[in-house]
């Protein structure tokens, strides 16, 4: 049962969260639950490409473009009001203890039943391996009680999901989990064709999402899903049934 | 939701369905599930050394043993009525031809949501890694339309699950799905104690469904779970919902 | 240089060398190779779902679809005279002794710089598993003095390369070797479209050809790489240069 | 022949060394060995739980409750006088460079033959993850001539071997060597029982104990062997025999 | 303590104990243990390149020669009235039943605390993978009472070692075991000398000693070792000590 | 073609380049094409154990001897003149974001084809660990547009390719590439004995080429190759031929 589920996404760059997850999001939302979206970083050294060929860009307009394009996408998806920018530097990113400790803060704030952010291991993208050990050691320190983070009460275990690499073999990623996401797809087109800096990555993650509905139709023999996102699952399921 | 569902558990040997999976027969059954249980020996030569030792034995008499037992833990589960043997040699088992298409056949005839039986690998019996093999290239066997067994309607992809084997981390065993137990320990306690061919076994496995327990618990932050069974997964998990 | 090399490409089932290797191979044929195909089944049992389907079908009937298919795109990629049908039954493979020599004998005629063929493991076809092992126990084979199949020659180790399976990740798939197809895309497309018994994997294998160009692009900066075929490398690479 | 030899263990945490290595360390004192343990924290953010919940409690408090449990199983070990903390922050653990220094110091003042410590992986503690990778780096900087730490004198390699963590298969961790504790069994108990803040962990590591001796008997075929410790090898055993 | 210790080797083909293991079956003898080694096949087929290379030769000439070459070896080594040849057909081994069964007498026969035969995976050797497999299989099923190869008596679990193969890390082989052979070098190295069909392997398993010898003194800090072998560990250790 | 080719290599400390890849640069520079070399330190403390040992040593004797035995070494290699010394403290190696943004400045600048430097992971050596890390890393921030190191221009992605470590298996290094070094192998063996402060190693890596060669010749079926070096692939080959 989704409604009621609080779901937190941790996205080291300001789209990461559209190409791997949108689908997902935006079904969570159709199905009543909480999701709240943190962008470290808008990505504008490593992942604005696009817009810094076309010359005439500084360090602000590249970002002021990519918050406007990844607040469209946010829309779209009906997070707008749910998405909070921490306008880290990124490549390569820093994650001091500060960053943990707001980390900390923020999960407690949250109190999700399901945290998704960058898989261990990217082998084309360091921050998001630095990410994921940070989002990973938070959700620990989350659960201990002799941590006091400003006020806040200690959380339980939550679920950890991973993000989907660009090239999944050669960054050991295994998908654990896939969700059915034939009826949030429209959403999911129309957030990523939000951005413009990344041009290139749309028709990519449109293929994969039908790659990956051919993938979890066969293993499920479901004949509906059409499309699909991927996961990797940090943790066993624990639950009363086998999934 | 379990009610309705078909569970086909595929067992080496006579007792290896109840070591590894007797809480959660128990506790489909509890719920409403079809179990089907298939014993593909009676483990008289590989798995009855405590018999055996105590002389004047032969395999007539330690079959009778060992299918009495086991009769005696189905009943005790609820499955005594569904509960079928098929009597081969055990150590080294023999799966030919033929074997496999009596076991595509019972796929179809039983057409389960999910099989559970032996992981890919268990380092202290090649026994539980042929019949792995065979009950996962029977599954997908089961699926296709030019394999006519008999006169049966072809399937769609079941799940599978895999048993924990007896020494996991050298088994290259990795935990998929934990379920909880807490509901039908006390009925895999009776079942366990009915293996006096097996008596070391069974502390061994009482105290496994405790660890187990600990671990589920400690993963999923719900302090109600006290016994829980271990599974791997043959397939990522395919849903609507992140488990 | 590709021009005077010999390739053997070791087909599980009829289509499988379309799929996963018919833009290398158009590409290799168009660079002046020598190109033989091995067909050993069909796949009349476990890769023709869609005709059985239809109804009103008989393993013969079946049979001469596939084949007529098949020949219909060796022709479109220039392979039509070398290509050869072994008409085995799939679903199992049962591959025997004769069977391995018949493989050794046909290696030895062939004297290939390089054999592909299935890859290790693919989860969700077991034929793919046997067939790998036979190829490469064949392959070794052919290069021992003391194995006189026929009048043959001994041979000289060749290179071996695995066809990207179904679903690589949970197949424990890792990309060796991408060659970039862009010169005979459209001559796979062609040659895929032969296939009616496998319709639904037209566009599944147009948009894994689309995917693996934008992997082959990044990971080598070569921006006019548009579609991309993956092998694994059963061995290292040897050379007098870093490819 | 462990008469005479030297064992250094490392604990993140005031208890780690007791739950994954106290039947081991009373097995070295008992047959003559030197054992120093050093605990690099208290545990108290991390690790107290049970005291925290009792509420009313400082990071002052905690500390002292913690230093006297671990002193108590100290004793009980018989390395009451062995024992050091150096009261570093734990969750997480900041090893900065001074504290490599130390720990080469340390190493190179004890000069064992062996080192215990956190294996290189556990899912569920990044504290222990760090520790790992400092005792290693220090064990190999220890080795090293042009490192002149104090008035040291360089020493040889040493063996390292890592502690089972709390779920081992899910933090890769393959067992290496089995200790057999069954004649320290009753002082490891006693140990355990000293820990109020881990009340919880008690009954797991006594099943583990039993568990892991199960294990050990089955693979070594000793029958005299009831409780045991598993270790990983960080190398590979070098000797005269095989062990 | 080696002496009295019992030592069973099973080698594929008639050289491979000794490339792989001489040093570490000389300096057993030396200590004063029992050495029995079993050539399954004169390896005819696949291991006498240099043999038939020099034309002229019948099976039966090469099998000669082969015989002659591993009994002069087995006489430096030691061992000259413990070897027997089972005369197998090399290249692919087909390992039936009656093999199985035949090598469970032979292990309740010689009753061995140690068997040393092929490691799991050779990537360029399938009849060492298929022996592995066998002699595995057959080491659990010696254990089991229920298996009454004539009159034998059930044994306990021995200890199992696997060779070093040729290409190790292609053939994911792990170190587990080194032994010293520097006082049974030499002794090696006139065993492999006998060796005429496989002249080009002397050096290098001359130098790979050499190697491993360094390793080995890397590793444990002991200057003294000049050469060793090297061995993968099929179970973990299980003692009273550390090693 | 390597005429024309960029290849820079990072070496951790001063010899490393020499004992792992002088036969490589040799090999690149006789066939025309420009290397570039990067020592980040002299490896005064971690890798100047004999030196050290002759007692009568300062750090700054110790450095001035291994730069004039890796100057005398670059001189054999033919790159006296491309090599330069970035002087970092070895042991731990403390890599600043000062380092990462000096290092993608010089790949900017350089604008290799090709790098080499140490593979991820070096069990006895976490320095190389470390500098394998920041080499990647800046590998890949080089080709972001976003990232304006001084007045650089972005790269395109490039090759890289790792070391082999000294304990390759425990290392996790698998072979990707080999380079045949016949034609360069005596500069090697010239260059290797200019290394008086590790001379242990110049055996060791001269019977390290011998097998690697004889690796390569079996797998490759190439009968001339006498010497090779080998190398770890971080990236699939891409390519329009299958290598």
């Amino acid at each position: 049962m989704i409604a009621g589920k609080k779901l937190l996404v941790v996205s080291a760059h300001a789209a990461d969260y559209v190409w791997r997850s949108a689908g997902t999001i935006a079904h969570y939302i159709k199905c009543g639950a909480d999701v709240q979206i943190v962008c470290l970083s808008f990505g504008i050294r490593g992942e604005s490409n696009d817009l810094w060929k076309k010359g005439g860009q500084t360090e602000e307009s590249v970002k002021a473009i990519r918050k406007a394009e990844t607040l469209k996408a946010a829309e779209i998806l009906g997070v707008k009001n749910n998405i909070e920018f921490w306008d880290l530097e990124d490549y390569c990113m820093n994650l001091t203890p500060e960053i943990y400790d707001r980390m900390v803060l923020k999960i407690r704030e949250i109190r999700p039943d399901i945290i998704i952010t960058h898989d261990k291991f990217d082998i084309l993208n360091p921050d998001h391996n630095h990410v994921s050990e940070m989002v990973y050691s938070c959700s620990i320190m989350s659960n201990s009680s002799g941590i006091s983070a400003g006020n806040t009460k200690v959380t339980k275990q939550m679920k950890l999901f991973g993000f989907e690499p660009h090239q999944t073999e050669i960054s050991n990623f295994k998908p654990g989990s896939y969700i059915d996401i034939t009826d949030s797809y429209e959403q999911k087109l129309a957030a990523m064709q939000c951005f413009q800096a990344q041009n290139h990555l749309i028709k990519y993650y449109t293929d994969r999402a039908f790659l990956r509905g051919n993938h979890a139709r066969r293993i499920s023999g479901n004949p509906d899903i059409k499309y699909a996102e991927c996961f990797a699952n940090f943790f066993p399921i624990v639950g009363n049934e086998l999934y």
